[in-house]
């Protein structure tokens, strides 16, 4: 089961993709996702003619029906250094060291995973919809990362694209400033679909692809698989939820394994590409913020 | 517009029928009335497919999507002896009679019309579901109407197809009776559709025909036409709403003109089918309640 | 226990009365009724300084602290023709007849009682506060009653003074005109209390006195005794929830026995005061609305 | 204006201290507090016969009456390094550098302050209810400070103690684990009361003291004052609503000045005790959680 939801007019309504046809869900994507973990009946209403290429290709200056995040995650959180890249990337910046050891790679070989909080619903876009560059940042990147939905025990309903928007110069500058980084209006993007389980099959290889696109250039392509993981879901999930109750619908963005550099920071009107095997692909454009 | 809604394992979604093709409602029933009636852009989502004939075939055993009540009125109320044939129909009764006159006859010559209130949406269902006979009543009748669905001011937003169903032998006992005739479970049917005023144009120029079926019989046929009201639809909400707020999305329905008779009366698997212009058909069977 | 609630600036606060002694009523009163009624323990906050009889004597002109209804009840009913004075104040009228008996002598006889809605929360108001006389009405009357708050499968969770304020022209002129009689904006008066059943013991044995006072006179004064209650409680219950869904909180007023005449019709600027054996004095003034 | 927060059975209640006395607040303290921000009445109900200083002197083991957080916080934050002592407080360790200054150091240099998501209201406790030990931390400290109440602009509605209890070994093995540290289950107290800016006055002049005590033993006091801030809370304000927006009641506490050391760690049965003037004595027990 795919869900998405298209937004008209400031009125949003969900959808559900099954078999290769669009359906109306009758109810809304959180509770549609404990229906189906539970092995329950969904309540779909008739299908629906959708060209999804063309109302994929919709964004949000389009006067009509388009995407809009799959749902309202109440809450978001992220995992940092989770795969083997995270913890190298930093080694030519002047990172924060403990005892000669970068605090990445303190991390990457600790048991203890970094999680941190990412964001609510309302800084939360969805595809089609604009990223945003901070205001007093020069350099935000975006984080393509697996996104898991789960419930407020941790069992993983499902499976999205989610984009760790950061601004990277903040938290280069001092770890301390990593929720200034990571936490603002137009933060973290999510969709365009949520994907159960069932369709994703083994999440741990899955392809990761990432274009940013500036006028008519690719300014910058990366791509990993979620094979390279460090780290299982299932654990990071462990340390999410410990001693911290989380709510049914709670979003993890799972760590990054591309990292776009220095020079690729993020400029209003940009473009990001991001596809991740069955999970389809999330098109965002970056704005940036007014002060 | 014509607006309807489906049912599907408990959960409810509204639908639109504009220019012969159903889409998606992206607001609940009453907003989008609302915001037809001010002229402004009611939010639409994508086409679905569904074969409306077949739709309004199944009824409430059906297993699976289903029409249900298009929408649910915060309020309903009545308007009685609205036409002729309902002030002459009672003559045979041993009716309520005041100095030599009978209270039908009173009320229809009198300025102030005949308003009762008639139940809440607990009460009412829709297409394809069971309305009700009381546990404690020999003699039930439908009442097919012309239902409007007006705003807290008085406006006409939309109409619909109303079964006024009462308990004629508890009525008939004694006119202090009538709310117990009028109002309890299953008491009340609308819909198929909430279609506005612009599709139905003259409100006042609407067939109305009823039949009553019993396994494969027809026991009952008849038919009116709004022309023949003596109240105007207007003069009623005044009445309604004088010195009394209703809430936006009050259902009026206008009154009868088709009287089965005393040998009609619904029994238990009956099938009740009223058609009104523009407005289509309404099939519900008839239940009898247990005390 | 006795339940009141006080309003200011717009705002209102539920208390209760135990022991002589006023406390903070910290959950709904329907919520505090339900678990009352089931033997559980309410939730009390601490007590309050409040002088009941000066607040008593405050109305809704008092720009301060003052009563106001006891609660919002979701439904109000009412019954008629309860006591045999019922019965009899009509037969000077020119009143509906059936084969040469007037319809209230019909109920009176008979098995089933009249029961019909009165109206919902926001045509209520409470102790000080202002009932209304229709625009379109000449001769309006008080009914004094003993009202009961039941839950939704019938059970009796409190009493309270009921005053179903009555167009009587209308209903006089038409028993079909009895809603546009008993439902419009500020038809129906409760409180100033709710009285668990445990502190009014014996509901049959409550003497109910009512003065209507203009300017510096008594205009009426009338007296009863819910002794002379000829249809139990219990049975008007029963009635009106036969096969009718009503829920937790709904308010049934049990009929008046307390007739002022037509020359005693409330006129702007009236005070009515209504008292009942342990569930205190209600005094409200009239307003005649404007159409 | 002095708002707190009453629970029983499970019932919370809010009231008011004005003048040395207290009353019932008919209105949510964060509404109450927008209204007393623009100037208008806060609807007060009758004044509370409550012995304060008993009331404070009961715990959450206590079955009755007591005190909790005075308000839900819809989104918490916190401010790091904002005393000179917190500079300095981490020399001994081995903290994370960069170029040879402690990230500390750093930011207490740095023009841009440390902002960090401290949690929402379920995972706030008020006066007299259990702050707690992560099940995973052997060193954890209670952080005492200014808390301070705004709205969605940023203005300040009120004043409060907070407790950023801190699972310091986490943060100090890795400033990557301070969402760890800092967002857990009763991770935050608040209260005992909500005071308005006219009743604090100069925010900047506020002594804060802090008490750990283990049985009979007072094993840590420390003291410091609000005058020794070296980022004003209008600045730490200015960032945290920078291209973010937060919820009308947000709270931010203001940073620590008292850091008890590493053999003061809160045990399991520590109760933790933090004044600071005109805002009251928080008290709560400290409890160690389970995995």
């Amino acid at each position: 089961m795919r869900i998405f939801r298209l937004i008209n007019g400031g009125a949003v309504s969900s959808f559900v993709v099954l078999d290769g046809r669009v359906f109306v869900l009758m109810v809304d994507p959180i509770t549609a996702l404990k229906l189906h973990y539970e092995g329950r009946q969904v309540p779909l209403g008739p299908s629906v003619n959708v060209d999804l290429d063309e109302l994929l290709g919709r964004d949000y200056t389009y006067n009509g029906l388009r995407f809009t995040k799959p749902y309202d995650p109440p809450e978001v959180w992220g995992s940092g250094i989770v795969y083997e890249v995270a913890r190298a990337r930093y080694t030519e910046e002047d990172v924060a060291m403990i005892k000669g050891r970068s605090i990445y790679e303190l991390v990457y070989d600790a048991e203890r995973p970094e999680i941190f909080f990412k964001g609510t619903a309302n800084r939360c876009v969805g595809h089609g919809e604009p990223i945003a560059i901070r205001s007093d940042s020069e350099w935000t990147l975006p984080e393509p990362e697996l996104g898991v939905v789960i419930d407020s025990r941790g069992h993983i309903l499902a499976y999205t694209i989610s984009d760790d928007v950061s601004a990277r110069d903040l938290e280069a500058q001092n770890p301390l400033y990593l929720p200034q980084s990571k936490i603002y209006n137009g933060s973290c993007a999510i969709g365009p679909f949520l994907v159960t389980p069932d369709e994703v099959g083994n999440p741990y290889n899955l392809d990761i692809t990432m274009r940013i696109i500036r006028g008519d250039e690719v300014i910058f392509e990366g791509t990993t698989n979620t094979s390279k993981m460090r780290r299982r879901v299932e654990e990071q999930i462990k340390y999410l939820i410990r001693n911290n109750d989380v709510p049914d619908g709670t979003l993890l963005s799972t760590g990054t394994a591309i990292v776009p550099g220095r020079d690729k920071g993020l400029r209003h009107g940009d473009i990001v590409e991001i596809t991740i095997t069955k999970l389809g692909t999330q098109k965002t454009p970056a704005i940036k913020l007014k002060s």
